[in-house]
């Protein structure tokens, strides 16, 4: 068997493998739904399953560390971060393909006003590129920063919704498509959460303090 | 130190305390939008915040067992099962939260009619009770009814969502009323998903297989 600190380096390489993956399904799913592209988001969905698959392995692999190693301290938060990670990872992977499938929905309907949407779809992704950047150079100031971007995607998220109402209050058929365009930017809202978990679970690790729930964060 | 089952044992009896409090939060969170009564639901968001605790402090003391005691196979497996419908309960605290405030939200408006909301929630509540009762007497049969649930609530959950596009494309002031039941009968969906991954867990820890993403269930 490898040492203890070579594989718990292997398993970050998978981690991050993953992360990258879902950073593609979601830049994916976003390009699908821009460019009605319905290839695109066909392939985000044929993409799911390899996503799950990597979920289970890198639970796996975290929890046989822990149970073979009794790691202390530093490297316990690490594989427990890992794992709460791994988990964030894999919903992520889910709600990309959600948007995949609203996107095929969406082609089928007349068009809507998208560049809004797309705004809210880069914040999104810059905070879920930032997260997993911040884990893989140990950067807790960044870290930090993911953490702050979510008030943006908060008020970006009312402002659509307000015009959503507005559109479906005054042109009736236009209802499918808004419903669809609705429930698009909630996940994308969901997807700047797990970012802002991410975030968290970095700082815990790098700091060995849990700022879950919004506690009060260290400086 | 108490014996290590002893100890198990303790965390199981959190474990079930926390999924009892979200039971509870469910129920006043759908009592309190069937009823449009301000206290109750304002007494659910008021719990909320001792639900983020508890999961904290159970997820602690998970890991800790893990790490002091290296348990083997089916004890390990209930650990790992420990932690995974600890943070499935403290997110079904937070859905049931999210009801509450659309509770709120439609106070404000004019009445939509409830009932088959209220039987999509009767259905999430069965299956939320359910896989904690195959928790709690280590019951495969049950859990495995839990996931077959799943069907009816997605099927009436589409029902309803094609309800709600007639409602919006005919009735423009039903709109704001609409929108919120929506988000309403989307939670209540991730809920039943909550208990359907609780149904899973208990599965893993009985029979040792990874049911997860719908794999092929042993009979």
């Amino acid at each position: 068997m490898r040492r203890f600190d070579q594989q718990l380096e292997d398993l970050q390489t998978r981690l991050l493998e993953m992360g990258g993956r879902v950073e593609a399904a979601l830049h994916n799913s976003v390009g699908a739904l821009a460019d009605r592209d319905e290839a695109r988001a066909r392939a985000v969905l044929a993409g799911e399953p390899s996503i799950d698959a990597m979920e289970i392995e890198i639970d796996d692999f975290a929890v046989r560390l822990m149970a073979l190693h009794q790691p202390m301290a530093r490297d316990m938060r690490l594989l427990a971060a890992t794992i709460k990670i791994n988990n964030d990872l894999e919903r992520m992977g889910d709600l990309a393909a959600h948007i995949a499938e609203r996107a095929l929905s969406l082609m089928q309907e007349p068009p809507l006003p998208v560049s809004d949407i797309l705004r809210l779809a880069q914040l999104a992704e810059a905070m879920v590129h930032d997260s997993l950047d911040a884990l893989k150079s140990q950067d807790a100031g960044l870290a930090q920063r993911v953490l702050e971007s979510d008030d943006e995607v908060d008020q970006l998220r009312d402002w659509l919704y307000r015009r959503l109402i507005l559109w479906m209050q005054s042109d009736g058929p236009a209802v499918p498509s808004a419903m669809h365009q609705l429930f698009v930017i909630r996940h994308l809202e969901r997807i700047a959460d797990h970012a802002t978990n991410i975030g968290e679970d970095v700082l815990f690790y790098l700091r060995g303090v849990d700022v879950r729930h919004h506690a009060a964060l260290a400086g």
